[in-house]
């Protein structure tokens, strides 16, 4: 497979938010794939969606799709995850797995290819793709990290229901809707309402308090930097936006760095746009940032509770730099490796 | 007027949002209103609004409208309380101003009457009323304060369109509209679509890069509470929510604080509702709390990023406690005071 140029490359959960991105994504950035298999549940198994110009009929996922398949993208949910993922395995795939079901486990890579890149030359088969929210996060903390040690991290998010998927898109549109009509709105997707209200509820709530959401914000950031004690409180909130997660983030720093000198760094940063001109209304905003592939960040300013403290404002588009795009980046990093970066045995 | 049991009363700006919800309340909690004199600008003169169940037009703001008024509510913008407050002070009336023009004046008390009413007993002749954001956010720093000394406070507020006033609203719902039917839509109030959008700006931006409203509640909450060098930084957002503000409250403090002892603070506190059952999913969100007085907090949970904190979530109808109840709680407590609480000469 050394010296193979193109790749036998399957989608499990195809026809979701997630997964359509990966087949766009795939095309427009000229994955070398030689055949792409869709593979979905029974409700979607059938469908046709086009790849290239293509017609490709989406397939059942099932323990025997993965036959053949060099890299296997998964845009599933973590139970889906965990029932297939090890097929796709055992057939020799490499998987690049979008959901939270192995991203804390020991022997897995969970990598943002700009922050830990480096990860890949040595996996047992399965790469973890991290939670929308972390992607975001680190791809701005890692750069300044660089430059100065960081003390502290709190950082309250602003996230858009595509994150949860197509039917939550439908809730917020369809209670939109039924407002604006004065007719009863139907809760099922979110906990409460979420057209026009703020849901401080991602996940489920865990023992200590946390949403689950909030949870893989702080675990998962400790794993990407490869610091386990980082200290960083989190809130994440759903707020009545499409596509587009926003996140204010307070950053406390050991020692100086100033807001000029963070601009120069994050303009310097791979994927990263800085959009920070508040006199002429210049900062990032959901929507204008969805269908882009950058994490926008601006509104760096001086945060005086602190001796060395920034303020910041930072917006990406989940489904892509946040799902999609980061677990296509991660493809298109393996290939260049020898054996697709598996360890030697 | 010491012995007076009824008041004259007036309201500058009494056709706006928060205007229209003094009447009400004044209304609703029986103020011992002699007579009720509504005022606005040339637009809404003539207007007929309804109070007790009698029809009152609307009279212009005009220099001489303060005679022989007790008590003058301004529910008007910074440059007409400016230009109209000092005209109702030299009449004789007490103002309660809900602008921002004279808040941190050193001679105007700035009050929130379960936080520092105290304050009430000695003033010259007006009182300011102040900003939403900080209301709701001393509002719960205050109890806890009590019992354990705070080292920092991080805030990030997502704010409700209501909070700049009708335009706001009826622009949400245009755009919301417009998009839903794929028409072009207009942006005149915001800097940016609202409209299924969050945006990071409340106010003009100020030279250090904080807002206008972010300035405010740092500024406004540290002249509340009496603490020149309070520890606190902010990012005060938009989002597409027509009432109640949220905020995601960090709290560094001194020593120990437990979850259990924090919520059976805010339970006893007055004007605070305790909703914190994640379990139950029971947690304040802005469609509920819209028309209630009190501030609700919930998702009260430790931060262990830092030796002592806690996170917590609050959500209060801006336009009652944190604009027009809280200035009918003013006049409330000032009723009280011999002379109206003004300083002896």
């Amino acid at each position: 497979m050394k010296n193979q140029t193109k790749y036998k490359v399957a989608i499990a959960g195809a026809t979701g938010l997630v997964g359509t991105e990966i087949i766009g994504i795939l095309g427009s950035r000229r994955f070398p794939v030689d055949k792409l298999k869709l593979l979905a549940s029974e409700d979607s198994a059938g469908e046709i969606h086009e790849f290239r110009g293509e017609a490709l009929h989406v397939s059942l996922l099932e323990e025997d799709a993965f036959i053949g398949v060099d890299i296997a993208f998964f845009a599933t949910n973590s139970e889906l995850s965990r029932k297939y993922v090890p097929c796709a395995r055992s057939e020799g795939a490499v998987v690049i797995d979008n959901s939270a079901a192995y991203r804390m486990d020991m022997d897995v890579p969970l990598v943002v290819p700009e922050v830990n890149g480096f990860k890949l030359v040595d996996h047992d088969g399965m790469i973890a793709n991290p939670n929308c929210s972390t992607v975001q996060l680190v791809m701005v903390l890692k750069p300044l990290l660089k430059h100065v040690r960081i003390k502290r991290v709190v950082v309250s998010t602003y996230q858009a229901v595509s994150g949860w998927g197509k039917r939550a898109m439908d809730e917020l549109i369809e209670q939109v809707r039924d407002l604006l009509t004065f007719k009863e709105i139907k809760v099922n997707v979110f906990s409460k309402q979420i057209a026009f209200n703020c849901i401080p509820q991602i996940d489920v709530f865990t023992s200590n308090g946390n949403t689950g959401e909030e949870e893989k914000i702080i675990n998962e950031t400790r794993k990407i930097l490869d610091m386990k004690d980082f200290r960083i409180t989190a809130t994440a909130v759903r707020v009545p936006v499409f596509n587009g997660h926003s996140q204010a983030v307070t950053i406390e720093f050991d020692s100086e760095l100033s807001v000029e000198k963070a601009r120069d760094i994050l303009t310097q940063s791979t994927g990263i746009v800085l959009l920070d001109d508040p006199a002429n209304s210049e900062f990032p905003v959901a929507v204008q940032v969805t269908g882009h592939d950058e994490v926008y960040a601006g509104r760096i300013r001086k945060d005086h509770s602190v001796e060395y403290g920034l303020n910041l404002w930072t917006v990406s588009d989940n489904l892509r730099k946040g799902a999609a795009l980061n677990a296509v980046q991660i493809a298109e990093e393996l290939i260049k490796l020898p054996n697709l970066g598996r360890r030697k045995k």
